[in-house]
């Protein structure tokens, strides 16, 4: 009986050139190139499991995975070097450690980290495209803080959430926001989301409304209102993908 | 007669689209595209003045440069959106303002801030592709300080400059560098370079042969030489162009 060590990875990505996280038919997803970095390394199929998926053009600073492989092939220490070696530049495994047998890199995270970045100024800076909101108009700062603080807690998050395609099973939409933090810097907005998980394409649309708000294009009693309506009002303000960055998962 | 009035601009760009800011026979260098939108507000020549050149791929945080443009035309305040309009994102007008007829971005400037960016790990992160030099080797950031302090102050450059093509004036090499900075924040690395001009490719000279001293590759003493030599010994350790950034122009 072969051995199985199981691997879990801290992987970094540019959003920009891939079709998201979860594997395509097109196989231009994150998870596919991490699959053909496997296949690549040890010759057999090897499924990558991601902490969650990210959208196309979403950002990771730190998304977690793991992988079962056989334990003779290779020393933990050198799977980093393979896999990087195989990998487009714009997909990066910067570490790589022996995880429990039973380690599951969704299953077992108790909470992740995004970030949301806007670049709140007439022009977008040359160096923040594809990697910042631009958002010309001006915004009421106290408002987003006080919308910000609406969403903590828990609640049914149904009305900020995107319907996935049909097939999909009825979810609970029900989740907990530890924290939203706002800070600025310059021109630079950002906003840090703490929670227990996030539904489909939720942080976007959480940025989406709370800035809609900001700009004065909506009250706050309408964030009221998709809280409360748990999905039978739900909004349609999602702020782009380039602004977005999964930052941390927690275990 | 036509009133003229002098614009006086602050430029960020994204360096690697471009052939450096001088203008190119193939119009695809910063000035040419900056030009191309004077002639489109306008319909006719106006010439661009930088501060000086940028090589391809060296990014801009805060070219200063300057036009003639006639007065009649548009308002101060107009010029920023109207170029931004024509502009590729990658080059963006921060701020637009009236100069004294007499100021020059060129002969007016007493000094350059300028930074270099490098990510000091095994992998380069994929977030700083094109904008930082991946230097997996380990340096030792003692030699690199000392080298830096032998650096700083008032020399003949000559050593550090790279010859230009054949046509071009000889030039005064003698440079006073006020302060080399450096820091570290994870596996970044910045080195910071203030001085009353650099001559041709210098920063990147400057910094290649520090980081070669650091690296263990070279002596310290090579540094002193090159300095003592003022021109009859040249280094050719030139980090690349992605890692430079003209942060500040000094009048």
């Amino acid at each position: 009986m072969t051995d199985i060590l199981r691997l879990k990875m801290l992987i970094a990505y540019d959003g920009r050139p891939f079709r998201g996280w979860q594997s395509q038919a097109t196989k231009d997803a994150v998870q596919d190139h991490m699959e053909a970095a496997f296949a690549k390394t040890i010759g057999g199929r090897v499924v990558v499991h991601g902490s969650g998926r990210t959208d196309a053009g979403v950002h990771a600073l730190a998304q977690i995975a793991h992988a079962d492989v056989p334990a003779a092939r290779l020393e933990v220490s050198a799977w980093r070097g393979a896999l990087n070696n195989f990998l487009p530049p714009e997909i990066r495994v910067l570490r790589v450690s022996r995880a429990a047998p039973d380690f599951h890199a969704r299953f077992h995270a108790r909470g992740k980290i995004y970030t949301y970045r806007m670049w709140n100024a007439s022009y977008l800076h040359p160096l923040e495209i594809g990697r910042a909101w631009h958002m010309p108009s001006k915004l009421d700062l106290d408002i987003l803080r006080q919308g910000a603080q609406m969403l903590e807690g828990k609640h049914d998050f149904a009305g900020f959430a995107a319907n996935r395609a049909p097939g999909y099973a009825a979810e609970d939409t029900v989740r907990t926001i530890q924290h939203i933090c706002l800070t600025r810097r310059g021109d630079l907005l950002n906003l840090r989301f703490e929670g227990n998980g996030f539904l489909y394409k939720m942080v976007r649309l959480l940025t989406g409304t709370l800035v809609r708000c900001a700009q004065g294009r909506a009250e706050l009693t309408f964030i009221k209102e998709l809280l409360a309506g748990k999905g039978a009002k739900k909004t349609s303000f999602a702020a782009p993908a380039e602004g977005l960055y999964l930052t941390r998962v927690l275990y």
